[in-house]
């Protein structure tokens, strides 16, 4: 998903002299001369790609929007992460990169789900058969959609247990579906804890 | 917005040796090591940071969710770009970076909604006063989100037109309210056009 592809036929832009100007283990830099057709306008573009995984997919990585039944009651499964870039604790939903071996965005998502939260599927809804684009100026990195139900009441799912890799550290959040914008409101007031613009949006829907 | 604040109280990771790997005029890419605190797992994080435009608010952009109501029919206001970084054209909200200038989330996208796509603002919903993030993982940058209607009918509206950059080459996309899931995914279909992750997710909050 990291090779960039042949321009489209009717791409505005002639593109010229691209060049790598970072290659790093997680993230390649690039920059592009580019100038509108039939016009003198030039400039360079800059941005950022993730290096390829051997992934196969047509995503970097699958975002899980699942719901969790339990007691009569209905929550959206969050996590709660510090991220390095920002210096800060941010709500997402679960999310992983996919992997080379990964054969499907279901699978993908259903692993990340488990290992990221603890639990276990009951229902895939729908998935988006590939990513969706979440910083489209600045970089190529996608990520596509894993929608999910899961059964609180299974057995199953009594003591979700985290799998996490060694150097992560992330926190199950479960938000009453129908006060997540009022939830994400609140608890980011104070700046310790920032949210995701597709989480922020997503909760912003309810008000149209 | 570009710079990165001090550590919060409560970070899980102990970060050293940060530096600056590619120094452009539109990204900055960084890395830092880190080590997750009471363990020995280490390893290095990449990322991606928008230059400081000398920007004042707690946001780099502003992204617009904007509805308009003509004849009766209610629309969402979205915009079609082509996005260099993905050789690709992309469905978005309205958006635009917070100039040094800006004194607020809503000048700035009141202007942004304006220029991109020549309509003026009737009503003001709701703005977040800082940005969301749009890919925390790989990247700083963050938008904040501006709700605004615009009335159709008002003769102001009647022939709106663009003030686009000059290297910009952006398409005034109307979808029906009620019908925008259906129609992204019928867009996106051949991969000719793809979407943000922020309007996808906000057009699958209506499955909810």
């Amino acid at each position: 998903m990291s090779d960039i592809p042949e321009p489209a036929l009717d791409c505005p832009y002639e593109l010229t002299n691209e060049k790598t100007v970072f290659q790093g283990k997680w993230l390649i830099t690039k920059q592009v001369d580019f100038k509108l057709r039939g016009t003198q306008n030039t400039g360079i573009w800059q941005s950022a790609h993730r290096p390829s995984r051997g992934n196969t997919l047509n995503a970097d990585g699958v975002d899980i929007i699942a719901t969790l039944k339990k007691d009569g009651k209905k929550y959206f499964i969050l996590i709660k992460q510090y991220r390095i870039p920002i210096r800060r604790w941010i709500l997402e939903f679960p999310a992983g990169l996919v992997d080379a071996s990964d054969k499907s965005i279901e699978e993908t998502g259903v692993r990340e789900l488990k290992e990221e939260t603890g639990y276990t599927v009951t229902r895939v809804i729908r998935y988006t058969a590939k990513g969706q684009f979440l910083n489209p100026g600045f970089s190529s990195d996608s990520s596509a959609f894993l929608l999910v139900e899961v059964d609180g009441n299974d057995p199953i799912n009594q003591n979700p247990k985290q799998i996490l890799d060694t150097d992560e550290n992330i926190e199950v959040v479960l938000v009453e579906c129908d006060k997540l914008l009022e939830y994400l409101d609140n608890v980011t007031k104070d700046g310790q804890v920032e949210v995701t613009s597709h989480v922020y949006s997503f909760a912003l829907a309810r008000l149209f």
